[in-house]
């Protein structure tokens, strides 16, 4: 009897152009189109393992070997679901001599191989890994674009985790939400030089949650209907062009304006939201006063920040001015240095030492302690993988196996 | 001969309706209209003595007793020039025998009150003093919003403190500013029981000045024009009938959306600008759960906060609750307590210790070393007040005084 099974992992996404606010909070449609880059896999991963299996009572799932229940009407139960759904209608309806995988039960265990604490949503990436491993296990002949509309479902920004490069997660208009999907703008190919410093920041409590945050933005801010209408469908077109063009200047422009602006329609709820906090600031400041510089000498800015729902901060950056960037993160952040692992060699044999480049007004922020927690440096990735039979996560006996 | 020569004091105001953003800068023209609540003098004021000789060879003022050269072309020789102009128009030209003091120079002494290092904005109570100074020396039969216009010149936000109780500053639509003027929504004596408890926040850093930052903001902010056409203007009615009901909940409700507002749009400027820092944050959220308290029992607020361009806190609330308010925030910040002068009493001889009240979710913040400097506890006041010769802050000897 055959085993059908499939192991897949998928990156982790960050926003350029935010999504902030939903249309329909049941089919997770949102108010205005998004952009984001995807980040290589081989640092942070979602890893994923579905079987199908006659002898399975029900549907199971394990987060990093803890049991989660799949609650009827859940996010986790509606992409299952649907997953089945495109089994029988793509598969079985076609080739009657398909095995009958979707009227069977599914275990699936899934990994993030985050950083503890880390503090980096993890949905994303998790349901663009659950997807992916039951496409696999359903050998569904769909395109990513099909497969992002049920991760959406999931949760909304998964479905820009079904690509690689820079992907732009369009939001439609049709109320069943079936023009609501992910769309490769440029593969990870076009501009492999782009690389994102990860500074993960200290926070002394847990913010709203963007779920919730995200719905009273559209329930009580005023500003928010102007970003939608007015500001988004322009930062789309704009970036887009940037990116197809590999002209980094307007991308950091663009990504930092919008990252701005995100946090000033949460600002502008009531009550209001904060996710930035005075961490996360120094780093805008820092940033700003390293652009001051860059657009002194050559017209042009060299890196970009972008926070989510949370104080953390990535740093995009051509791969050539990473070090200055990790370099002026531990002089205002040293305590850094010890969560930093120098994947790229940037130090070779140094001393992870801080520095800032000349010129440098080192008065717009002080030194912290303890202000960054760990720095991850990583670059832009591909989308979804398929893995190998050595990769599971299952074992034999249809339980999770233990991880290291 | 005559001593010519007047003194007059000026309350400071709070914005509760953000004016940010000129159309016209050297005329001082905002983009919106405002709303403020002034402040008690008895507390907070600038005092200011002008004096007309016809032996002072030039225009001088003197600023807590420091020369302030009048730059030509400043904002200060503007005022009074203009008051100067008014002198001769309104008085000289209709009696012949009155003294031509508008042919005089002029020596100008102002003192602000302000607790040291306050970090509270003085121009607003400053020019507000000079201009009601120089209208008592030149006995100029003009209305305080005639006044306004001038004192606006100086610092927009001064025209509203040429009134007590709540004032508007209607923004115009005049190119020579002659209808951007201030004008009395309602007296003090309206709702006295009105409160103010300043928290006075530690900054590492000085901010962006507010006249350089709010014309960033109009230069680059997309949401701040949605702001200015299509927010302001039902805020202004919304806030002004609430104002004349004594409907606190909306007052409030009202202040902490435009204050929140106000620093959205700062953020959605380019490159950012941030005046409120995590202690700042902790005060809106202890604010916030004190209100979710009283709208769970009676369905309304009982405390607004707003800020300023700056970290400091200014939290609206009826008197009779001023003491959960100072009772909360020595909860958090216990070292404000050695620098809060309790005016009102509310602790009579008791310590001067925190608390909160029942039902309050004590971990939406977590308490502070030296996060508030100092409590100042105020209420609504009047206009400026005419002093008398014993108040002067010029000697005999046309000198400033030294004060103690």
């Amino acid at each position: 009897m055959s085993l059908y099974q499939a192991t897949a992992s998928a990156p982790v996404n960050i926003a350029c152009i935010k999504y902030w606010g939903k249309r329909d909070t049941k089919l997770i449609l949102p108010t205005n189109s998004s952009l984001s880059v995807t980040l290589d896999q081989d640092y942070l991963k979602s890893t994923t393992t579905s079987r199908a299996d006659p002898s399975f009572e029900k549907d199971q799932l394990w987060l990093n070997g803890s049991e989660d229940e799949i609650k009827p009407g859940s996010r986790l139960e509606t992409c299952i679901k649907e997953m089945k759904r495109l089994r029988k209608q793509e598969v079985e309806d076609k080739d009657p001599s398909a095995p009958k995988l979707s009227t069977m039960h599914v275990r699936i265990a899934s990994y993030n191989n985050f950083p503890t604490a880390a503090g980096l949503a993890s949905s994303a990436s998790g349901f663009a890994a659950l997807v992916s491993s039951l496409a696999a296990l359903y050998a569904l002949p769909v395109s990513p674009s099909t497969l992002s509309l049920i991760a959406r479902q999931g949760s909304g920004s998964a479905c820009r985790s079904l690509f690689g490069g820079f992907v732009a997660w369009e939001m439609g208009t049709k109320a069943d939400g079936s023009d609501s999907l992910a769309v490769e703008v440029a593969p990870q190919s076009h501009w492999p030089s782009l690389h994102a410093i990860i500074c993960v920041v200290n926070d002394a409590k847990k913010g709203t949650s963007s779920t919730s945050g995200m719905q009273r933005t559209v329930e009580t801010s005023p500003l928010l209907q102007h970003r939608i209408k007015h500001v988004v469908p322009q930062r789309m077109a704009d970036i887009s062009k940037a990116i197809l063009q590999r002209d980094f200047d307007s991308f950091a422009r663009i990504t930092m304006q919008d990252s701005n602006q995100f946090h000033a329609v949460a600002l502008d709820t009531d009550p209001p939201i904060f996710y930035m906090n005075d961490v996360s600031k120094a780093i805008v400041a820092l940033v700003t006063e390293y652009n001051r510089i860059a657009i002194e000498k050559t017209g042009k800015r060299k890196a970009a920040y972008t926070y989510d729902a949370g104080p953390n901060a990535v740093i995009y950056v051509e791969q050539e001015n990473a070090k200055e960037i990790v370099d002026m993160i531990l002089q205002y952040f040293p305590d850094a240095a010890a969560n930093f692992k120098d994947v790229f060699g940037l130090y070779a044999n140094d001393a992870k030492k801080g520095a800032v480049i000349p010129g440098f007004n080192e008065a717009v922020a002080h030194k912290w302690e303890q202000g960054v927690k760990s720095i991850i440096h990583t670059k832009i990735g591909d989308g979804p993988r398929t893995l190998g039979e050595s990769e599971s996560l299952l074992g034999a006996n249809g339980m999770p196996k233990t991880l290291a």
